[in-house]
């Protein structure tokens, strides 16, 4: 039943039926277990683990304590010719983006740019999938969000202000993989630091300070009563910034100062909004569709024959192998998911 | 005539009136001058020695070598209500973003999101008196551009391939200096590494590698066959090929790899396109721009409140001393910008 490295395989379609049953049986309703489904099913596909199956965990968790809705409709607001608001009313966000995401790639391609704000979601997913989406249109894209306030700002910093607050961005490709990175503006995940401290291992530097401010590679000193620090010093504070504003107070959302505060100590999924703006290379170029694409080409050539690599890359072998083999699922994990359909 | 640091003071008007008659002398219309005048002013007002007058000297050279055009007149392209593109026609940047942003402006508050592309420029100023004059107007605004190929990619590059790329952010605060940023997303600025070599000093390790791809500490191995390197790793590499494709290609435009191929060694400013997007806090947001604005301020004053600090603020403290007590000129410097009207 389990391959040589004890996962079980199964085909795309299967992960997903599993991740949708697993859905409705917690009662969530039928477009948000579809929506979900999908997500968590790419994540698994492309071997990111943390956003793959392992979140049904969560989430169903998460339902049974009732914070958060399973079976809300988001509400559209076509707000401009270049702007659509999407109110996800405390639900997910995946739903909520998928709905948005149809008006957002339509206003792009008839206005060249458009912001899709979602406000009032709990958010768990990667970007990427989101990003890919729009790729998907030919279009190019930029998402965001802030999270819990869990990161202190460079230079002096001592108290948790940022979030992990990721960034993503993608560029249509012709017949390939689309450019895609996501990352988090935090030197590392909140998740990385939790691994190290379970398993009694000390962080890297740079990685968080103690509760007084001080640099530390105890990962329960920053955990518990410390800060995350962010990538590339003040220019990656400026950009956690950026972020926090972006995605926050100019779509009437919160900060992830304000979703800490909200969670009251709860240790619950941050609920905040989230900026998603779409780009059409159509509409923005000069009319040489084809040179431009050539150009982006000549640079990601150039970035790949002299031994760099680009984004995203080992997500899409991952990709490759569990769409001819079959999606691997470690045997533990297949387990307790299927007890959540008991 | 000088003050005590050896600068000569003059009254902000001076200094605009100095630079505005240096270049009509050197042959540039009235609209490009006064364009010109204006950033290299706001430079020197703020103490960016680099962007101030000295900058004059630079531009006169180049504008009698011919190869850029000191009077051609910007030509605007209204292309939907969420895009404007503007052709500089090889001249350079000041006077079409001067041109484009009244239409950018007018687009963001209309329809909540807009870009502004300009085309064909050559760029030698900063981008935060960019983003200062769409901060003033009420909107948040983004600001990128690539450069020469000067940088190379993280995790085994080797070659020159991204600019330095730098990308400038604001969001606009009532009755004070407004949020901004501006950095390049190079590890350091190229000039500083050239003020490190003609010191005969060794840079920093992280700043650049040799022809071979090998990190160095020596800024001549750097700047002569050698790359410089991004800030922060991975991710800052990532930002800077969003850059080059979003200020490149997206706007039918140049790469940094193109634009060092163009000029063909000859060793002048690089000539390439630029991205701006406003955003519309008003626009974007639920109706609530007090709660918004007062959310932002929250996350500013918890930033400050434990001793971090803003960006900019060194800037806007030699801007309020200039103001007061008159623009400090080194008194060589004053000497040479002079002797340009000659």
């Amino acid at each position: 039943m389990t391959d040589e490295s004890g996962c079980v395989r199964l085909p795309v379609e299967a992960v997903h039926d599993l991740a949708f049953r697993v859905l409705r049986h917690a009662g969530m309703s039928e477009p948000h277990a579809r929506a979900i489904a999908d997500v968590v099913t790419a994540g698994q596909r492309d071997d990111c683990q943390s956003h793959g199956l392992y979140r049904l965990l969560i989430i169903t968790h998460t339902l049974r304590q009732g914070t958060v809705s399973g079976t809300a409709t988001p509400v559209v607001h076509d707000r401009t010719p270049a702007v659509v608001a999407v109110d996800a009313c405390s639900a997910f966000s995946p739903l909520a983006f998928e709905v948005g995401s149809r008006h957002l790639a339509e206003k792009a391609r008839t206005v060249g740019i458009a912001a899709l704000a979602i406000n009032n979601c709990y958010h768990f997913s990667a970007l990427w999938p989101e990003i890919e989406t729009l790729t998907a249109q030919g279009l190019a894209a930029m998402a965001m969000t802030p999270s819990h306030a869990w990161v202190t700002p460079f230079g002096g910093g001592t108290r948790p202000t940022f979030g992990t607050n990721p960034m993503a961005f993608g560029w249509p490709r012709p017949d390939r993989f689309p450019y895609v990175f996501d990352f988090a503006t935090s030197a590392a995940a909140r998740g990385e630091i939790e691994l190290h401290r379970r398993a009694g291992r000390p962080i890297p530097p740079g990685w968080g300070v103690d509760h007084a401010g001080h640099p530390t590679t105890d990962p329960d000193a920053v955990i518990n009563g410390g800060s995350m620090l962010t990538f590339g010093g003040h220019k990656g504070s400026a950009l956690s910034t950026m972020i926090e504003l972006l995605a926050g107070p100019l779509i009437g959302d919160l900060t992830s100062l304000d979703s800490l505060e909200r969670d009251g100590g709860a240790g619950g999924t941050p609920f905040h909004g989230e900026l998603v703006i779409a780009f059409s290379p159509a509409l923005l170029g000069l009319g040489d569709t084809q040179g431009d694409t050539q150009r982006a080409e000549r640079l990601f050539d150039a970035i790949v024959d002299q031994g760099a690599r680009l984004p995203s890359q080992r997500r899409f072998a991952a990709r490759e192998r569990s769409l001819k083999e079959g999606v691997p699922i470690p045997l533990d994990l297949y387990h307790e998911v299927k007890a959540l359909l008991d």
